[in-house]
């Protein structure tokens, strides 16, 4: 590896590296490939592996299963769990399994989960084909919830029994150095005689005690612990309020099976978010890759549209009870979608706010009066501003008073209820046991099109026609 | 502290939780107090804090600052940093010091950037009453963008001049033990005499050697280093190919200036996800709590609704132009949302795949043709399947065979279209050096708005009237 982020002047185009990187695929010497692979910057390693042709792809990563395994996990490891659970099981079986097996215990976890879901006897071949230590610590880990510890810990960490002394702890380090260099190492933990968890020490203190101390001696009285089942935002809100970076996970019978990391909890934490944004967007699951097969990308979107338009007929049956207005004033119709729309995006403000509150512990279902009133405030004040720029819009564009009142009114009318709607609506969703993330945006925009199709519609038959 | 998560069972509600601390506030007994605040449960703090009323807030903070300055700050740090800036701003300069003091370094840089923005005034009075060295490091540190390797590093790190034993080392340790307890210990840096960085020496190291072994013997030969201008993205790939949990910051001249960690850089990953998530939705700088001023959330909701309000004036005009096919065929009204809608929804799906593809490197703004075929696909199997259900759905609603083609029609058309914009807008705002987690979705809603208004009202006049 190169010791420092090297310069990115005078560097090849992707293009070029591409290219590069087909032909030494092509020519399949591992020495050379292996070397290029060693000095690809790493911001732009997933833009190239991904551009390269699927059978190219899958070449190489056979050819790193025999060749350098570990390189083969690094870089798997550098993808969203998605695409490496893909490349993966594009791989025959021992290839798969020889990188598999470097990669660290939580990815393993990851990309094996994936691949149950959407193939679960090649990801039983692979498991059949790892050694049999990493495979039965992947199986066991399969068992728990992503979202908890059990799915976030690491099981590399170090564990001595609390009865050993420094000079023991640092003879097993001489020992097993190299293996070690990739555990969590900012703490040992001290077991007793049935692995229960009895303590722990920080690396610090062993460097500071007498060689011939016990590290029973050196550990923290009442160790943190969490166990298996704890869910990820527990872990953040722990981590948050703790300055450890690093707490020991305990099973229901207290025996030490891990080490769930604050990395490892705020990647979660990020991974979420994403998700979140791509559910926010339409995304059934929160994950699709332009890499994946286009029937079944068509299928996950085709899940999230028909609902949709099933609710936009519902809303459109609502224009429909008034066709004799809009065929009096047919102008309307340039303005139902615009009040809709406007209000809608309103009301959308109103959802980002409630899922941020949520996600920070901030507000509960039972805040829901508060969360309307809060709302309430700085809507009537856009509900003011904005009617009176659009009734503004319209007069001058049409030099219609009547529609421009219509629109003027409508406007602030519809912009409150959405800002109540859109702040209410996640946390009766959350109430109700659904996913807000996914739900709130259509659920929030067909009830802001029914209250804007019919405000608009009832003032435009009392006042035009 | 206690040893273990504590139970849930019979806990009290929050209400009960809430109201137990405003009294203990309102005593102004600091011991019990400070006791029931180690008591509550890491994932009720939150909560029970912000509902608490404004005054007493302020009194718990004024309190901790004098009683337990370091309780006060673990709290506060619990918060987002915009909740929390605004917590220290209410309280009086000296109380705001003491608190922000006891901080990590990263923690405090972000509190008076936040503070900087919306009160820069108080924010200088807070950084004078600091302790010196806090507040230098503050200021130095303010000087870096939020997004770099000098914004996320910690200052509290392990160091010492390479010629140094280890049993030196083991010597300051024991002299500091307490102090560092909140320190990155994973590695200590090794310096040479003008504290540029010789070397990094994992702790595990030093429980190895003896105690007389220098620590140049013990140092990697080629450190990972970043520099302060280092940005979050190319950490984030870093740490996804290598394996460290902290790598070792320089400034320009190659001085060792602090540590960046692996999990603040996947803090702030997911941070800028839950920004371009409340982004996705129309709240500007990704940044609204309800505890904010009412004015400033209204005003800067307005200003993403206000550009909204004009895009949607445009392609409402769009549908004036045909008032007299909407005269002819009033029922027309209905559906131009409805298609818009639904077409803008699969346009949002299509948005949502570009910005997390352009996040994991996997797209640059050179692929828009590859985006483009690649949406198209996906699109063309949904426009088929959503026309033929739409079409089946306004012929029984209707019975009018014409009006149900019409539709069906623009269905496929528009949502063809819409996939390919809003695959292509991202990367096209990308290449204009926008950002495209505010811009996409009104840029795509308003394109596909007046595809589709386009299409059902062309098809219209020329099929029904």
């Amino acid at each position: 590896m190169k010791p420092n982020l090297p310069d990115h002047a005078n560097a090849p185009s992707d293009a070029q590296r591409v290219q590069a990187l087909s032909r030494l695929i092509a020519d399949a010497q591992p020495v050379p490939l292996i070397a290029f692979l060693h000095a690809l910057p790493p911001d732009d390693t997933p833009y190239t592996l991904s551009h390269l042709d699927d059978p190219l792809r899958t070449a190489l990563f056979s050819l790193l299963a025999e060749h350098d395994a570990d390189l083969g996990a690094d870089l798997l490891e550098h993808f969203d769990d998605v695409y490496a659970a893909e490349l993966v099981s594009d791989l025959d079986v021992a290839a798969a399994a020889a990188i598999v097996d470097e990669m660290d215990s939580d990815e393993q976890a990851d990309v094996i989960g994936e691949l149950v879901d959407t193939d679960a006897q090649a990801a039983e071949a692979i498991l059949d084909a790892m050694s049999p230590e990493e495979a039965s610590d992947t199986r066991r880990r399969l068992r728990y919830d992503e979202d908890t510890a059990g799915g976030l810990m690491i099981t590399e960490y170090l564990h001595y029994p609390a009865d050993q002394t420094v000079e023991q702890v640092a003879e097993d380090l001489r020992e097993h150095g190299e293996a070690y260099a990739e555990y969590e190492v900012r703490y040992i933990y001290a077991t007793d005689e049935r692995r229960g968890l009895a303590g722990t020490v920080p690396m610090r203190r062993l460097v500071m005690a007498p060689r011939g101390t016990p590290v029973a001696r050196l550990m923290a009285e009442y160790p943190f612990t969490v166990t298996v089942h704890t869910p990820t935002d527990e872990l953040e809100d722990l981590f948050d309020r703790i300055d450890l970076s690093a707490v020991p996970v305990v099973d229901e019978a207290q025996v030490l099976c891990g080490v769930v990391q604050r990395a490892a909890v705020q990647e979660a934490r990020g991974e979420a978010a994403e998700e979140d944004l791509a559910k926010a967007r339409g995304i059934v699951g929160g994950e699709e890759l332009r890499s994946m097969p286009v029937v079944s990308r068509a299928l996950r979107r085709l899940m999230f549209l028909v609902p949709i338009m099933l609710l936009m007929m519902v809303s459109a049956a609502v224009i429909g009870l008034f066709r004799d207005t809009v065929q009096r004033v047919p102008l309307i119709a340039a303005f139902l979608p615009l009040v809709a729309g406007l209000c809608g995006s309103g009301g959308n403000q109103a959802v980002a706010v409630s899922m941020r509150e949520i996600s920070l512990g901030l507000v509960k279902p039972a805040d829901l009066g508060r969360v309307a009133l809060l709302e309430a405030l700085p809507a009537l004040i856009n509900g003011v501003a904005l009617g009176i720029l659009i009734f503004a819009g319209v007069f001058l564009w049409e030099r219609d008073a009547a529609l421009a009142l219509v629109i003027g009114t409508a406007v602030p009318t519809t912009i409150l209820l959405a800002a109540v709607i859109g702040g209410g609506v996640p946390l009766m969703l959350r109430r109700a046991g659904l996913d807000p993330a996914m739900a709130s945006g259509p659920v929030v925009t067909t009830l802001v099109d029914l209250v804007a199709y019919f405000t608009v519609l009832v003032l435009a038959t009392l006042l035009l026609t």
